[in-house]
């Protein structure tokens, strides 16, 4: 089985890579070869397959889709796109890269299957943000997208188009609608999401972290380690009753702040909460406000997809892959 | 004020601009020049203004949007596109008319406003094929847009495209999403919804027509002269309270064949029901089953958009507007 993974350098791009090194196959079948591209140089983890190679490009730029898809992977795993804010501040960017680039993909399938019979399965890496206000209480998988955002509106035209393709049988597609990554490790960001995995990872590590938005606030979160496994379920899960919904919310956590704070009080003890400083943002806070804080995602549950049950488990898989317990 | 038409030749597109032409005036503002594009020629109705002219072109080949836009429309009704059947046997057609096409238009107007300020309205011809099953008894405005087609598909992403660059200022977007036009004038069509109109219209000139489904099938109707309406209100409405719901659902009748064939009945009696001949066709049974018959346009009705009550009055504006009464 040869697999590609575009986004490989990326923090869930290289983990997806570790953990398919890991388990030297996917699903059944041996894994043969892996070709990771990114716009930097992507990590090789150690015992890789033989075949496995580094390729530094631009996925969205002419003729390197078709580059990519010439020999044929039977997986593709496609994670780079630019971020929200890159995507929102450049318009023509945004849908070159995230729309046109993806497109170019699945056009770049497309046309090698006139060569010769092929039809690889296509695992694309979606968001919530296909979703915008307002929200009813949890949104279920019938909810309409109506992105508020460049970003968002680029991922569901391409879930659209990973549909289409997959209904015409051009590919098999799966879209992964991932839930907020928590806790991720490294620094804080200048997203507007980064305090909710600041106010565990920092007071985990003795340090002082900044919440800027109340603890009544409530979102919906997943594991780095949860994610991979989604993208890994995503590659192997049977399509044959999704019809034409391949792209479906992701399984995760609904929790306040408040809740993500008790569970640290529980991991770490009171020493750690008090490392908490509210320090409110009333711009962040406004932005966050936009944001859903539960879902329903039963399609995805009813196919095996699986998330964290509580914060108490998020911090735990942090405290395993990132510090080492 | 200044308006282009695009699919000028076609049974609605035509009957849109006998109305501009018979109204003088798009809401408060008189008209000063209509431009009609089709790729075939567009006739003009006497008493349109001196500057009115028809042009023969595709709106999606190369700098073709650009010129059509270089004029400043204040309105643009883009009602042009390859139909479902065509779009669905010709995939690389049908996104390069539908789909970019509609795109090259929004670029030309986002770079005609470099040059000095310019936010037309744009009033976008959409479908209820943007919607697929399963389907609930009635499909509210915040249903998934799940097609399953390649014509609904690029309807759904070219309303996403719309509505992010209305967010963005770019224009100010409608996406009229149209119920099944009935009665339609002229002859039966090999559209799988060509009998719905058919087994009226007809009947009411004196001749047979075949129904190939049972009478308890429901679908959601409109008559030409609604759809007329919800392009002109849709071009006059105030968008300011849509935010990213740009797309709606146009009120319709929602009726099965046993109330078409009753008003039928109530219209021109039991003679011209006894011409409506049972000829079951199990294929135009099983796509007319993929469709659904009822929808809560809550949006639409909200902003003011009106159609048909029920089937008496569709019978009625027929008989008015094709068969002179």
């Amino acid at each position: 089985m040869k697999i590609l993974v575009t986004g490989s350098a990326g923090m869930i791009g290289r983990k997806l890579v570790e953990r398919l090194v890991r388990d030297g196959r996917l699903g059944t079948k041996p894994i043969e070869s892996l070709t990771l591209v990114d716009v930097v140089d992507s990590p090789i983890p150690a015992g890789a397959p033989y075949d496995t190679k580094a390729i530094v490009a631009d996925f969205s730029e002419k003729g390197v889709a078709a580059t990519l898809i010439n020999n044929r992977p039977d997986v593709i795993f496609h994670l780079a796109a630019i971020v929200s804010g890159d995507a929102e501040a450049n318009f023509e960017k945004g849908y070159r890269i995230n729309f046109n680039g993806t497109w170019a993909l699945f056009e770049a399938i497309r046309q090698e299957a006139e060569k010769g019979p092929y039809k690889p399965r296509f695992v694309f890496a979606s968001t919530l943000a296909v979703f915008g206000p307002p929200f009813p209480d949890s949104i279920p998988d019938s909810f309409a997208t109506t992105p508020t955002s460049s970003y968002g509106t680029q991922k569901a035209m391409t879930e659209l188009l990973l549909a289409d393709y997959s209904r015409k049988g051009f590919l098999d597609g799966v879209g992964v609608r991932l839930p907020t990554i928590c806790i991720r490790p490294g620094k804080p960001n200048k997203a507007a999401s980064s305090f909710f995995s600041g106010i565990l990872r920092e007071p985990l590590a003795g340090q002082e972290a900044s919440l800027p938005v109340g603890e009544e606030v409530r979102h919906w979160f997943a594991s780095p380690r949860a994610a991979v496994g989604f993208f890994i379920h995503a590659a192997t899960v049977d399509t044959s009753a999704l019809g034409v919904r391949r792209s479906m919310t992701m399984p995760g956590v609904s929790a306040t702040v408040g809740e993500e704070i008790e569970a640290l009080r529980s991991a770490a003890g009171e020493d750690a909460v008090a490392l908490i400083k509210r320090v409110e943002d009333p711009f962040v806070a406004k932005i966050v406000q936009g944001w859903a804080g539960r879902y329903a995602p039963e399609l995805a549950a009813s196919l095996g997809f699986q998330a964290e049950q509580n914060f108490d488990e998020i911090i735990k898989v942090y405290q395993e892959d990132e510090m080492g317990r």
